[in-house]
């Protein structure tokens, strides 16, 4: 069958099931059921005999423990980054174990979890799931269709989506904790791993079977401040070390002195500004690459200017974005992992800069999350189509390189979103008559910058009419197609096997595309 | 039947249900499975038109957009005290509106809740279940029977732990909200009505069907810092005032002046002492009497002198609790309630101040609430029998004077539980030789000191072991009852109908005792 997009998906596709085919970025925002849980209750002391510890000895023991066995879902999460040592000891340990089967439910898989191809390779993972993923060595075993079926690939708020409505049921969910205590209360800002917030693991807490912490930093009875609380943690196991610090966090993430990104940048807080979202109470979003914190950089200047108070930044925090909350351009911080250690050490300490949990952030199906909220968002793009459909998932050559993270959430919600890139990547064109997998839909996506010029979604007729008089090199979409093919090329079409190695839901928990392996 | 204590209840009480009858403080401590729940999605805005907002005109329309109706559960929650408003409000609309069959699952009733007996006369309100109730109308009404079905008196643990089981089910949660903004996002230590942490209603926001915020302090959005995230909120309705400040919270809470209720402190705290439980990493609980926070007053001066350092204080928070960790006594605070403006100020600013949720609190189906990591608590009680079973929810002539609170909650929990108390209250003897209601089991209570001589419960040979050379006036419970009975004489039996006005649950939603209809 043909989603409404025109993507070709079948209605069942194995070892992933049932397909609900994307009906439209709205179309599903219905009442939805949030699924049952059955924990384990901890007993107190009985006044004369102590009661349940949950500090054991090794992650070994954790997995004996929790009744680890063939077939079971594990989950991750990915705020240690680059540097996680978590996924990697306790995959080895269920590997040694001779566990096999396993579904790994990552909400972020990076370059540093190349051990877990072996593990691939020899059946013992034969499930992924993730919200986000980095090029690296799993994302081209499962490009490759090493994995026995195939990735899942959601978004930051789909994920806690399908936690709740049961869609994902994590058997052991393992949080890598920067700072526990004996009875499992954590954060995730202290401590010599400290990573920041741990949000997108919060909804893993309530809605796992049983949960594991695994922390190298045993603090005194309460942990404090406690992001995840000890009513929800099964276990506590330490380990010399969760993670390497020059992988956590980047000691500072900076604007961009690239020429092209700056005029991207400049190109982009204009729109925003002659749009009228420069205004009192406006909330904003970007990335935390160099050219998306050049838009951040160049906002705030007009926020500046025109004395205007936000509400709030959002996202993924920099230290960029604690400044504007130290110079009181926004009010608050709603925050979902931290990028350097400025971000670390203010949400560790600053009230205005809270911790929201994915499903706060981002899921469609509830009493409306934080991007509903969002005016103004920042995005990236591997290909984006005439269409406005963009792709963060694969690369042109078909191999994967990343999936939604916040992107079709923040598009769907904000006022405003805009996709920021170079009109040429590597030799080629980022326009594409049909993107190669679709991660977020056109009708969410608003606009598109580039440094050759600059496209309004005609959906958008409030936009097109406010800069009807403007400067900007506002063109038809399908012309600045023309100018990127001219320089680039057309590019060869891939070819592609029958082979799904990939599916890409929508936040919603529908199918909006397959990714197919290349030839 | 007969329940382990010897208390007569039927296997089935009309308005009530199956009885699930008591077996033991520890012994339904099991896997537990929460309920599901159903809420409705919040549409964003579909980039051309806003999306679903939250805001309403009045309470009216609250009740008319969650289409209440008769033989409904509505939720309120205690934390504006003798001062709230809301529930009286939102009761006169359903009344005024002709809906009936009403169950009111408040988390506690006070005095000012008085035009509330109006509408049990009615029929307006069928049901009442309460974790407090202080001596009042209300009160009185359900021990006159008034109410259609027996009221449900539960503990703060039990509550959360009935909620999320399914047993109480919620259809609408009206929430007063100090500080809110638009979209839902509410914390209770901001604005003219700030009444502290809202700590008991984070269960009824997380399980209703609906959940609606009255709130007399509207704020830019978004309300910061947050207790109860926008995620979770349905509708937001502004009133002139929610609560009377006069009622809301106390300006000061003191150590008491009396020289018995010092003499009693003394004892308590020579007693804690003896038994080891002043050490470093000590945890205490008080509640807000004088005689308790002498007792508090106590423990901090052998704190002190021992350089002692504890981890945390729990529970209903007083200023002197918050001073107790700004002097460094403390690590931390757990806090369900703030009686006081320094305690409202410290919860709404200090990050070593937390807000726990009433299953954090309490609920013994979960993996383990706070009251299991307590080492030291204070109780009061209206009654205490010769086998350590406490009543505060019935006085000695029947009449229904309170529930259990964080008793019963705490008293299974912490390491070392004394009530404290003059052995004669109003003329009568405290100890009995069977308690009027029993609200917290004998097994669970360790000590009883009064100002005539201390007993220990004979379980805790333990105890008894570390005080045998003690120079405390320690002696048997029954000695210490012919005592009281030499000075108050024999109370006269108080006579009961067959009539069930109340039935009293145990933390684990077992039924421990039920209270019938005095003659």
């Amino acid at each position: 069958m043909k989603n409404i997009l025109g993507r070709e998906i079948p209605e069942y596709i194995e070892g992933y099931g049932q397909v609900r085919p994307y009906k439209g970025a709205y179309a599903s925002i219905d009442p939805r059921t949030r699924t049952t849980i059955t924990r384990r209750s901890i007993k107190p002391g009985n006044k004369l005999e102590p009661g349940d510890a949950k500090l054991l000895a090794s992650i070994e023991e954790a997995v004996e423990k929790t009744g680890l066995k063939d077939g079971m879902t594990v989950s991750f999460h990915h705020h240690l980054r680059n540097g996680d040592y978590v996924t990697n000891m306790v995959m080895k340990v269920i590997a040694d174990k001779g566990i096999k089967d396993i579904h790994v439910a990552a909400t972020g898989i990076f370059a540093c979890h190349e051990p877990l191809v072996e593990y691939i390779k020899s059946g013992v993972i034969t499930g992924i799931s993730v919200n986000y993923i980095s090029p690296g060595p799993v994302a081209k075993a499962i490009t490759k269709g090493l994995l026995s079926k195939p990735a899942v690939f959601r978004s930051h708020g789909g994920r806690p989506r399908a936690v709740e409505a049961g869609d994902l049921h994590v058997d052991v969910a393992f949080i890598a904790a920067p700072c526990c205590d004996h009875y499992g209360n954590i954060n995730g800002t202290h401590g010599k791993s400290a990573c920041g917030v741990l949000s997108y693991i919060y909804p893993d807490a309530q809605y796992a079977d049983q949960v594991v912490a695994v922390t190298d930093n045993l603090v005194p009875y309460p942990a404090c401040p406690i992001e995840i609380t000890q009513d929800f943690v099964d276990y506590v196991v330490t380990v010399d070390s969760i993670g390497d610090p020059n992988g956590i966090v980047s000691g500072t993430t900076k604007v961009t002195s690239d020429p092209i990104g700056l005029k991207i940048a400049a190109a982009a807080a204009e729109l925003i500004d002659e749009t009228g979202y420069i205004k009192e109470g406006m909330s904003c979003q970007t990335g935390a690459g160099g050219t998306s914190l050049a838009v951040a950089a160049e906002i705030k200047k007009r926020m500046q200017a025109k004395g205007v108070v936000g509400s709030f930044g959002a996202g993924g925090i920099t230290a960029y974005f604690v400044e504007m909350l130290n110079e009181g351009l926004f009010r608050a911080l709603f925050d979902v992992q931290d990028f350097d250690l400025v971000s670390v050490a203010s949400a560790g300490s600053n009230p205005k800069h809270m911790a929201m949990s994915g499903s706060l952030y981002g899921n469609p199906h509830n009493c409306g999350p934080v991007v509903n909220n969002l005016d103004i968002m920042i995005l990236g793009a591997t290909e984006i189509d005439t269409d406005f459909n963009v792709n963060v998932v694969t690369g042109s050559d078909g191999t994967i390189m990343g999936a939604s993270g916040g992107h079709n959430d923040t598009a769907a919600g904000s006022k405003i979103s805009i996709v920021v890139t170079n009109l040429l990547k590597g030799r080629l064109c980022v326009l594409r008559d049909k993107v190669t997998t679709v991660t977020s839909p056109g009708e969410t996506i608003d606009a598109l910058v580039t440094d050759r010029g600059i496209a309004i979604n005609p959906r958008r007729t409030d936009l097109l009419e406010k800069l009807k008089n403007s400067k900007l090199p506002i063109m038809d979409i399908n012309t600045l197609k023309e100018i990127g093919d001219k320089l680039a090329g057309k590019p060869d079409p891939i070819e592609f096997t029958d082979r799904i190695v990939g599916v890409v839901e929508y936040r919603d928990g529908t199918v909006i595309d397959v990714v197919r392996q290349p030839k």
